[in-house]
């Protein structure tokens, strides 16, 4: 697969600065061949250029003189490198068909240009769209609905039940539809609440791989369209999360919490129970997030790292911070007092 | 399946008020329909049971009058709704048998009551009690013994040797018997511990969806009787967990400590090795845990949120905060000696 | 198996003191019998030998007269236990061979020694190296290259193109190869990043239960040989762990994070992405790592837990600090200015 700058200008607009060459795959600065093309999206990589081997370059017009490179003006680089990428490496496609090894319920509907991978099972009366490729080992429950182009890689598992929308993207071992972590105490023993809704997932939703989303108690958990979850993320029971959120690796989500549209949530994030985040709100990784935030903007709460000896020295003084302070007020007392009596 | 308020009240105790009216189903107060049971838990929930179209509704002795619905009083509503959701919703049981996709070693003992799921796979010698159902692609090692009436969702994996009771629940993509993490340093490489101990598992736990229980070093990891454990839980070789502690999800146990029973650790707790945590001890969500505590109680550890300019503004001086007490302490000194110079 | 302390010495070097006995199996000091081997590697539990039934003792030349047991003294107690718990309990090997209910794609290469578990599956162009086994429902992608005498536990995933070393043990549910977590804005979505690269894996690797590593955005992701991953970590893209680094359980390294040789990080420890640390680091555990780290050294940032009603007093200063600095500094002034004008 090949194409000259124009027809990359042609497709994905941008303007093409120097000759028309052709490129074949993208990459690196440090890695780029001559038919390969790069991007710079921050100034502080445009002296990399000087060394790159690179055929080509899509740019800022603001560093377009930069460099006498074969290159694309975009105002966003990163985003038209990401469609070249895209358009240059189409992902595998098995070829549609219920591989031999797998095993489909006899009620369950899948679309002829569905591809089913080895030793994958597909539940009663589920339906699996056109186009969708469940890889091998997959396991779909009874009344599964998944929607068209979607792509599972293998293991993944979804309950029975859950409904999947279009385009959605699975990676191995996320497991979409376990019960929600609902018990009731007895007086002596712990009673399982039994878990009676289900998850519901929009259209163009990314899960990352171990990433866990249970089903409701009684109403559904949600994911709406274009959420975007990495890695060993845990959604828990009757979770909404809104539009095109995007959460980095390990965050946790406790139950019933409502995530807002747009927010980021960084890294080993952990929102608390029935808290409400409001839409664009970014929380920074490590933060634990104990009540709701009703108003856009970024929120942290990490803790600083430090040597250990100079951590031993500080962090005592955390457990008698009260302490502190109240010696600071009597003090200030006592001075006030101290300038009164001059 | 449907039942009369007064057939209710005959199983599961409680006082009947008003129309002896069938319940279908449960719900919500939002989602509830005319045949459908909901409850009252919290004074703060009374005011939806104006609007809520429920035919009936389990409530206190001290709420009792606040609606004319049929009602049932409990002293603990939420238990009293969970045993009806339970009698009302009883899990979908595949027949019993060997599916004739899954792999069964022919030295297993399999009870002819129990169902073993598509592409289900049991090792040599193992042993599989009554009426249990291990669904689609589990894995269950050699020599493992699980009791009956227990169900594991799809691509469980108990490694060979380890030993489960009778109604435990193990949900999607949970490992159970994995290695212990022991190295020891040979001075230019690590050397593997092989981990020689096994799991045991109590009666009536229940495991969630991905999390992980390694093998004991030399004894066994233990989880006795009752304990209930979230998703993407990691607990390390040779813990030991009471009886009926509960762990929400991303709770991080490390090797060898001791968690009392009746104990509830909130979602992203981090226990430290060795650690001894006596029995009723509650500790809050996200908190780090790195010495013994020997009285029952809530402790916590979390650094609150906030928003980023205060943060920034306020954790540099966590970095310091010696050199702060420091200087109290000279102004302490320095204004007491003002004093006594008056 | 049973072996003398004189055999063991042969092999393993160290000296010999009191009867030449013969051990069979390794175990704790409590469960030991008296054809089983112990070891003392700390002063703290020497006292415990006086109560031990254990035949055989291993412990320092510092401790040699604490014990009338037939003992051998070596400079590293625990690696020699280590090494002769390994002798006596070699893994069970299935035999070699594909078995009847897997599947292996006609391309792919497999090693006449090596074995391939129940209903697991082997891409197109894979290749399995010599006396490398695969247990039940491991799934390995096309073209991965996996290395001899490897051990992959049941349902471990490898995607596509991976390429892992000589002896390399996975737990499972580990996922190595998935997408890295890269979208790009367009203003009104994301638009996913294509993960071009891969994800390499030297020799003697252990890689946890349920720990993830996703493939390269466009350069690979590399832990380098001796590296051992405990269970529940997550590798971003990109990431470098340098040879023999160990990370305990539930760890998170963000994209592009470099990690050097020899470091050890705390369980849930979490590195920020593009950070470097330098060799021979040590990360607590529950320490967020939000810059980089250019010497060597004990590094740790871990909130301390407490009481709820001490917490609460204390961590509400936390919040106002920078009040209670610029209050500190304020009274300096002042009591400054007293002592000035006295």
């Amino acid at each position: 697969m090949a194409y000259r700058l124009s027809e990359l200008v042609e497709r994905f607009g941008g303007e093409l600065h120097g000759d028309d060459v052709v490129v074949e795959q993208v990459a690196s600065m440090e890695a780029a061949g001559p038919h390969e093309l790069v991007f710079v999206g921050d100034q502080k990589y445009l002296k990399q250029l000087d060394d790159t081997r690179a055929g080509a370059v899509v740019l800022t017009a603001a560093t377009v003189d930069a460099t006498s490179l074969p290159r694309i003006v975009s105002p966003n680089p990163y985003l038209y490198f990401a469609r070249v990428a895209a358009l240059l490496n189409p992902p595998a496609r098995p070829r549609p068909g219920v591989h031999p090894t797998a095993f489909v319920d006899a009620s369950a509907v899948v679309d002829a240009s569905a591809s089913i991978g080895p030793l994958a099972s597909v539940g009663a009366h589920a339906r699996i769209g056109a186009n969708t490729v469940l890889e091998a080992g997959c396991r779909i429950g009874d009344g599964v609905n998944i929607g068209g182009d979607c792509r599972f890689y293998p293991n993944v598992v979804v309950y029975h039940g859950c409904t999947i929308g279009d385009r959605v993207v699975v990676h191995s071992g996320a497991v979409i539809g376990s019960d929600g972590f609902g018990n009731a105490w007895t007086g002596s023993e712990w009673f399982k609440i039994p878990q009676l809704g289900s998850v519901r997932i929009g259209n163009d939703v990314e899960i990352g791989a171990s990433t866990t989303i249970d089903r409701g108690a009684l109403g559904d958990t949600v994911l709406e369209d274009g959420v975007r979850l990495d890695n060993q993320i845990q959604i828990a029971h009757n979770v909404h999360v809104g539009r095109n959120t995007a959460m980095a690796a390990c965050v946790g989500v406790a139950g019933s919490a409502r995530i807002g549209a747009n927010c980021m949530l960084g890294g080993s994030a952990m929102i608390l129970g029935h808290v409400e985040i409001a839409d664009r709100v970014n929380v920074m990784a490590a933060t634990y997030v104990g009540k709701s935030i009703k108003k856009a903007g970024t929120y942290v709460g990490q803790y600083p790292v430090q040597s250990y000896d100079d951590w031993l020295a500080n962090a005592s003084h955390l457990r008698r911070l009260d302490g502190l302070a109240t010696r600071l007020k009597d003090l200030e007392r006592r001075v006030g007092k101290t300038d009164e009596n001059k």
